[in-house]
C-alpha cells in the first residue's frame, strides 16, 4: 500500500534489523521503528508498536530469524516471543514454523516466506471478497483488519481496496473501536491514504445506521478461528454480528487460513486477554504536537477490559479466505 | 443525593440566579455554575453544563422563571430556550408549562414545582423499580440516567439506589457511553459517591459480559417516549436492547411520565440530534490538573455523530414510571 505515494509493507527486514511502521504514533506521525534483536522485536509486539493478526505473525517470524542470525538459543527466543500476546493464532504459527529451520539462511528464508505468503493470502482474500461488493455499497468494519494489521492488503479491507481499484464506489463506516481506537486511528488512516470514502462513528452508532438501512454489509477480521467456525476478534465484534443478524445484514469474517486454530474445538476454548484498566480510564492522543493522555473516567471507579470476544458461528454469513468464501461449518474441510 | 456527605440537587434557584452542578468538569472537579439570566441558562443547556432529560427540563423551567422575573419578552425567551437541544421531551414540557404563568410569582412557583415534581417522580420510580432487583443482581446501565440527569434520585439509577438503601447487594456495569462518556464520567462518579459497587466497561464489552451470564438486567433512561412505546435515548441504547433480547435478559426503561410525548405516534417521528464530529475525533479529559483535549482520530477523516437512537417497543420489557411499571403498548393508557 502507498503512504504519500510510496509503497510500504507494515513490517520488513533490512540486514539484521526488523523494521516496523510504528502504529503507536499513527495517524499523527509516520515513523519507522527499528528492532535490532529478537528481544527488541518481541517487546515491539508486546507494547503494540505492531499489532494485528498477520502483522504480529510476520514480525514474530522475523524475530525468530534474528535469533538464528545472532546465534542465540532459539528455544529460549521462541518462548520469549510467544509470551508477548495470548490470543492471536498467527504468532504461534510463525514462531513454530521458523523454529524448524536447519540453518541461519533457512531461518531467514522461512521468515521471509511467512511475510510473502501473508501478502499473497491477503491479496487473494481481496479477489474473492470483492465479488460480494456491489457498486455503491456501504460496508461497516470494526477495529483494524487492513494492511497495517497484516503485511500488505489486509483481510477485512482487502475486498474494499480491490473493489475500489476495479472502479466500484464503496463507502466504509469505521467503528472507532474502543478502547484503543484502532478504527479511528488506523483504519481511517489507511482508507484516507487509499482514497476510499469513509466516516468514523462511535461503536454505539453502528446499530443506528444499520437500522436506518445505511449499511449493506459487515466485514471484520479475526484473531483466531476455531474448528467449529466460532471466531475470536476484537471486543465488540459479537455485538455487530448480533445486530447484523437481527436486521438481516450479511456478516462476513475475512481471515487467511493461518488464523485457523485446528487445536481449538470451539470459541469457548479460546483464551481472552484481559488488559489493564488504564486503557478504559485514560485516552492517548495528540496534544499540541505531542503524544499525551487525558483522564476520562472517575478515578475511584474500577474498570474491566476484555480485549476480545467470541462470535458464535451461527451469526457468521461466511468466512472469506485465500481459498475462497466458506460457511463457518466448513472450517474443518480446509486442508491443513 | 450526597456529595462528600452534603446533600445536593443538580439544579436549583437562589434569588434570580440558576445554580447548576457543572457537569462538564465532573468527575475531576466539583464546581457550581451560576446563570444570571435566561440567556446564560439556555447557553448552559446548549453547551451541556447541564444535560439529562429531567435536569434539562427543570433548568429550562427556572430559565423561563428568570425571563418572567426580569420582565423579558417571555415568548422570545421560550423560543430561545427551546432551540438549545432538539430531542429531550422534558425541555418542551417545562418551557410550555411556565409560559402559562399569570405573574412573576406564579412563574417562579411553577418552575419550582417542575423541579419538585421531578424529584418526587424519580423517587417513586425507585420504589417501583426496586422490586425488580433481587439481592446480588448485576445490572447494566447505559449513559447517565442518575440524579445528575434529573434533579435528584435519577430514573434508571433510582431503583439501584433504593435497593442499596434497603440493604440489597447490587453491582452495576457502567457503559462508558461514547462519545461524551457520560457513563465513565457521571454514572461512575454517582455510584462511587453512593458506595454502589460497579465497574466501567467500554460500550463494546457489554455484549461479551451479557453472553457470559454476568448481567441479569438492563435499565436505561429515556429522552423521549412515543405513544406506541418506542423510546429515544442516548446513542447505543438500541444496541443493548437487541443484545438483551437475543440473550434473554430483561430490558427496562425508566422514565417519569413527563418524558412521554403524546404528540409523537412512533419513534420514527422523533428528531435525532446529530452533533459535531469533534466529539468523535477528539477526547476531553484531565491532563496535569487541567481540562484538556487530545486528538484521537485521523485528521483527514470525516465522522458522523448521531446523539440518540430509537429502540422499538418490541425490545422493551417494561417502562418504570412514577405510577408503576407498564408494558410499552400501555403508554396510551397513561392519564395526560
Amino acid at each position: 500500500m502507498l503512504i504519500d505515494g510510496k509503497p510500504y509493507r507494515t513490517v520488513w527486514m533490512e540486514g539484521n534489523v526488523v523494521k516496523l511502521i510504528n502504529q503507536l504514533l499513527l495517524p499523527h506521525k509516520f515513523e519507522i521503528y527499528d528492532c535490532n534483536n529478537y528481544i527488541e522485536t518481541a517487546n515491539a509486539i508486546k507494547t503494540m508498536v505492531v499489532r494485528g493478526a498477520g502483522a504480529i505473525g510476520a514480525t514474530a517470524g522475523y524475530g525468530m530469524a534474528q535469533a538464528f542470525l545472532g546465534g542465540e538459543d532459539v528455544m529460549i527466543a521462541a518462548d520469549f516471543i510467544k509470551n508477548t500476546r495470548p490470543t492471536a493464532q498467527n504468532l504461534f504459527y510463525a514462531v513454530n514454523k521458523v523454529l524448524k529451520a536447519k540453518s541461519k539462511e533457512d531461518a531467514l528464508q522461512i521468515a521471509q516466506s511467512i511475510a510473502d505468503e501473508d501478502v499473497e493470502a491477503c491479496k487473494k482474500i481481496g479477489v474473492h471478497g470483492e465479488k460480494l461488493i456491489e457498486d455503491g455499497m456501504k460496508v461497516l468494519t470494526h477495529c483494524n483488519a487492513g494492511w497495517l494489521a497484516f503485511v500488505d492488503w489486509g483481510s477485512a479491507l482487502s475486498p474494499v481496496y480491490t473493489a475500489k481499484r476495479k472502479g466500484k464506489n464503496v463507502f466504509v463506516f469505521v467503528d472507532e473501536t474502543r478502547p484503543r481506537c484502532q478504527g479511528s486511528r488506523l483504519t481511517a488512516y489507511e482508507l484516507a491514504e487509499e482514497g476510499v470514502d469513509h466516516a468514523v462513528i462511535v461503536d454505539n452508532a453502528a446499530g443506528h445506521f444499520m437500522k436506518k438501512g445505511d449499511i449493506d454489509m459487515v466485514i471484520t477480521g479475526a484473531d483466531r478461528v476455531a474448528e467449529n467456525g466460532d471466531v475470536a476478534n476484537k471486543i465488540g465484534t459479537f455485538t455487530k454480528a448480533v445486530l447484523a443478524r437481527e436486521l438481516g445484514i450479511p456478516f462476513y469474517v475475512a481471515a487467511p487460513t493461518s488464523t485457523i486454530d485446528f487445536d481449538t474445538k470451539s470459541g469457548e476454548d479460546i483464551p481472552i486477554e484481559e488488559r489493564g484498566e488504564e486503557e478504559v480510564k485514560d485516552m492517548f492522543g495528540l496534544n499540541k504536537d505531542e503524544m499525551s493522555k487525558v483522564e476520562i473516567a472517575n478515578r475511584k471507579s474500577k474498570a474491566r477490559n476484555p480485549a476480545f470476544d467470541v462470535t458464535p458461528a451461527k451469526y457468521i454469513t461466511g468466512i472469506i479466505t485465500e481459498n475462497g468464501i466458506i460457511k463457518p461449518h466448513q472450517v474443518l474441510q480446509i486442508p491443513r
